[in-house]
């Protein structure tokens, strides 16, 4: 019986980079539970392991998060200084807890949500508090009867009221966190002055501790390497422009190549993936960029909004891409032949459209308007062109021109100039598909390029030296034609 | 002068839904300011009432939020009671306020969201105070010289931890709240420690007071029209489903018909850009799901990650339709008599492609496993396999079959059977790649089908009544070869 229960239980933990333990099981139930325990902790073991390896990786990959880390770890401690310095202290006594109360829920990764966070809640507690110290003088007026229903319904309507109005998407954006504070200072005030004689003071107390706390903050986020909201925004649209440039080249080389696929191809294809999920990330650095004052590069009334705009054709393009990336694991496939006398035309429409991207992408990192641009996008557009004329001379000039020998009887064995055998179209559906996605990502992309070319105008982007941006070229046109 | 001053300024200000009122300017500066004045008051009323007008609406479409707020308002009334009861107040003092403070914080929309901030504000505090007061006890065996030093240390490394813990994404996820409060309570308590003696009882009022605000906070969120986060998600994911069935509907409809489009089919064909950006809130959703406990249909432990698989799998069919809806306004269109050709047979896919999208959506709506989704599922890819039939046969039989008089000479002018014009191939273009994305979106709804079935399996669905579910056909499989 308990050769068998050996047998049974066998608990075999891999702990990475460890080496593989077997446990030999004790006998009698002492020994199971025993067994048993030590399974468990070897899985909390291995779980906790698993958390600081993926800890260590994330602050390996982004530095400023340890940093961040370490900023959040300093201004705390500044801020105990209030406490343990004597006359300070006496000063505000236990409404110090006010300052640390505040660096612990405003302190934020960037720069722009700890500033939407500081200026939310100053305004709101000095608005409350005033709301808050009104509503009680007009409930002291009433007699002690009807003070507490006063406050009571007062709280019942404001709190109702600022929840709702969380609820509206243009308040949410803005002041969320303004809405919550207001209920919270607002409910803090008149229930505890129903107490507390001294009302003002307590008001100007907390204001004081979080005008502390707030600057803390803010110098403390703005002094050492500062994160900024606008500037991850920035990079975000310009990584992800370089990553849709890289899928759509992946994509294309991995269609018209010979061999097999490796394995950097396949993750430069991927890329189009955090193009399709950078929605939220893209709204709300927009919503936080605007908080921030001019640094860098950078006013203070850049046009976000526009790099959303910008975002969502990237978005669109990402769109195309993906359906692009289905059709290569197509199992249908088109004929060789036919799929050499289109990879060539292929290749250089998709190395036009990069080309374009990444003019884009330079536009933006530098922030100065392309000289080139236009040139860049006519190239491509004429490279759609002569894709288009590929595609419509296909089933009679070209197509036999460049089929040879056993290739070419094939071909017409199976169709191609319509016999009676079953139609090419099915066999060159693929192909098809790839060319007229093809046609529909440039299109595409020059919807971005108008969306960088506003946001050139709007930011009021500088030429590039090499030469003047030339605008208003028919070549715009061409873009939005097909 | 002033006739010149009056031509000029003339305010024109548009209320919704009243007149529109041109305010004559009176003479001089004063006039010029009283002008301008009035123009921000009307300016600024003309705001307040959008932000009312978009409240209203907001609230006639989703009651639920109105009494969200009537709830957190009721709350905070009863919570107020407690200061307002005397021997309460004698026994709390001053900590009162962190009931009050944790209704503010903690009740959230959703009574996952609740229970989520609730759970970890208990348990972090917990901790945290036990932490403190911990090291606290250490410090004061060290001597007043080291003791202040001994704080500042634990609290900057225990908060740089915390802050850290926040961007691993299995932290973030579940306990982001938690690790916040983690930092506040433990820096309140260190700090606070330096001079109030009665350390256990503070923690104890501490624990008490948001025992009472939190469970206040469940009960309220619980027993008046509580809003589920997992029912949220269910109908999230049941909506999405029906509005990817109507865009997919609209666009073929839109594609085939004859006459000009209609204002509400083109907004039906719109529902599919809500299945692109829902991703944040299914995740969301997804997240404060599990800390639901049972509720209606649902158990504590429905496989909620399974609705963000199908979700995941919506989006992918969702990309698609989106190409196909830039197919639509595409300038370039097939011959009418090839449109007139496949008209019928895409229609036919997409119908059945439709019935299958809605029979998953029943299925997920009701809770139970479809007992003919399979036939459905067949019906789809045999209509799918004539749909490539017809393409297969295009330019040789059927087209000629179908083409008439004018048209078929129409047609062979235009060198659909290889003459020396143009050939078909750029004139079938657009069709072709309706077909293809037809043919794409049928395999991608078959990804939809393999979703919904493991959801069926892992929520153990029961058979609808009218029959069993026949599992593993063939036609399963028939769907993902395509």
């Amino acid at each position: 019986m308990a050769n068998k229960a050996s047998s049974r239980l066998e608990w075999r933990i891999n702990v990475p980079g460890g080496t593989s333990k077997v446990l030999e099981p004790e006998s009698g139930a002492v020994g199971k539970i025993w067994v048993g325990l030590k399974g468990c902790m070897g899985i909390i073991v291995w779980k906790v392991w698993r958390v600081l390896e993926n800890a260590w990786h994330i602050g390996v990959a982004d530095p400023r998060k340890v940093i961040h880390c370490i900023k959040v770890g300093l201004a705390l401690s500044i801020v105990s200084l209030f406490y343990y310095m004597r006359p300070l202290y006496d000063d505000f006594g236990g409404n110090a807890m006010w300052a640390v109360m505040t660096v612990v829920v405003v302190f934020e990764y960037t720069v722009g949500a700890t500033f939407y966070k500081c200026i939310n809640r100053v305004i709101a507690t000095f608005l409350a508090g005033a709301l808050g110290v009104g509503i009680h003088l007009v409930a002291e007026q009433s007699g002690d009867q009807l003070k507490p229903i006063i406050l009571g319904i007062s709280v019942f309507l404001f709190a109702s009221a600022a929840t709702f109005s969380r609820f509206i998407p243009s308040v949410k954006a803005r002041f969320d966190y303004g809405a919550m504070i207001f209920i919270l200072t607002f409910s803090l005030v008149s229930v505890s002055g129903y107490r507390v004689v001294e009302l003002f003071e307590l008001a100007h107390m907390r204001l004081s501790t979080i005008a502390i706390g707030t600057s803390l903050c803010i110098l403390v986020t703005m002094l050492f390497c500062p994160v900024w909201a606008g500037c991850e925004l920035h990079h975000l649209i310009h990584q992800n422009m370089e990553k849709l440039a890289d899928s759509l080249d992946g994509c294309v080389t991995e269609y018209f190549k010979e061999n097999g696929s490796e394995e950097d191809l396949k993750k430069k294809m991927q890329g189009y993936k955090c193009v399709l999920n950078s929605k939220a990330a893209e709204e709300s650095m927009a919503n936080f960029a605007r908080w921030e004052p001019t640094h860098g590069r950078f006013n203070f009334r850049h046009p976000w909004k526009q790099y959303l705009k910008i975002g969502a054709s990237l978005r669109n393009c990402a769109y195309c891409i993906e359906t692009l990336n289905s059709c290569i694991s197509s199992e249908i496939q088109a004929p060789p032949c036919l799929r050499k006398h289109f990879s060539n035309k292929c290749m250089k429409a998709s190395s036009y459209s990069i080309n374009v991207l990444k003019e884009l992408a330079i536009t933006i990192m530098k922030m100065k308007k392309s000289s080139n641009i236009d040139i860049k996008v006519a190239e491509m557009n004429f490279a759609v062109e002569e894709l288009v004329d590929a595609l419509k001379s296909l089933p009679t000039t070209h197509f036999i021109a460049t089929t040879t020998g056993e290739e070419s009887t094939k071909a017409k064995a199976e169709g191609v100039e319509g016999s009676e055998h079953p139609s090419p179209i099915i066999k060159v559906l693929p192909l098809v598909k790839v060319v007229s996605l093809m046609l529909e990502i440039a299109t595409r992309i020059g919807g971005v390029v108008n969306a960088v070319k506003e946001l050139a105008r709007l930011a009021e982007f500088k030429a590039a030296k090499d030469g003047k941006p030339k605008q208003n070229q028919p070549t715009d046109k061409l873009v939005s034609d097909h």
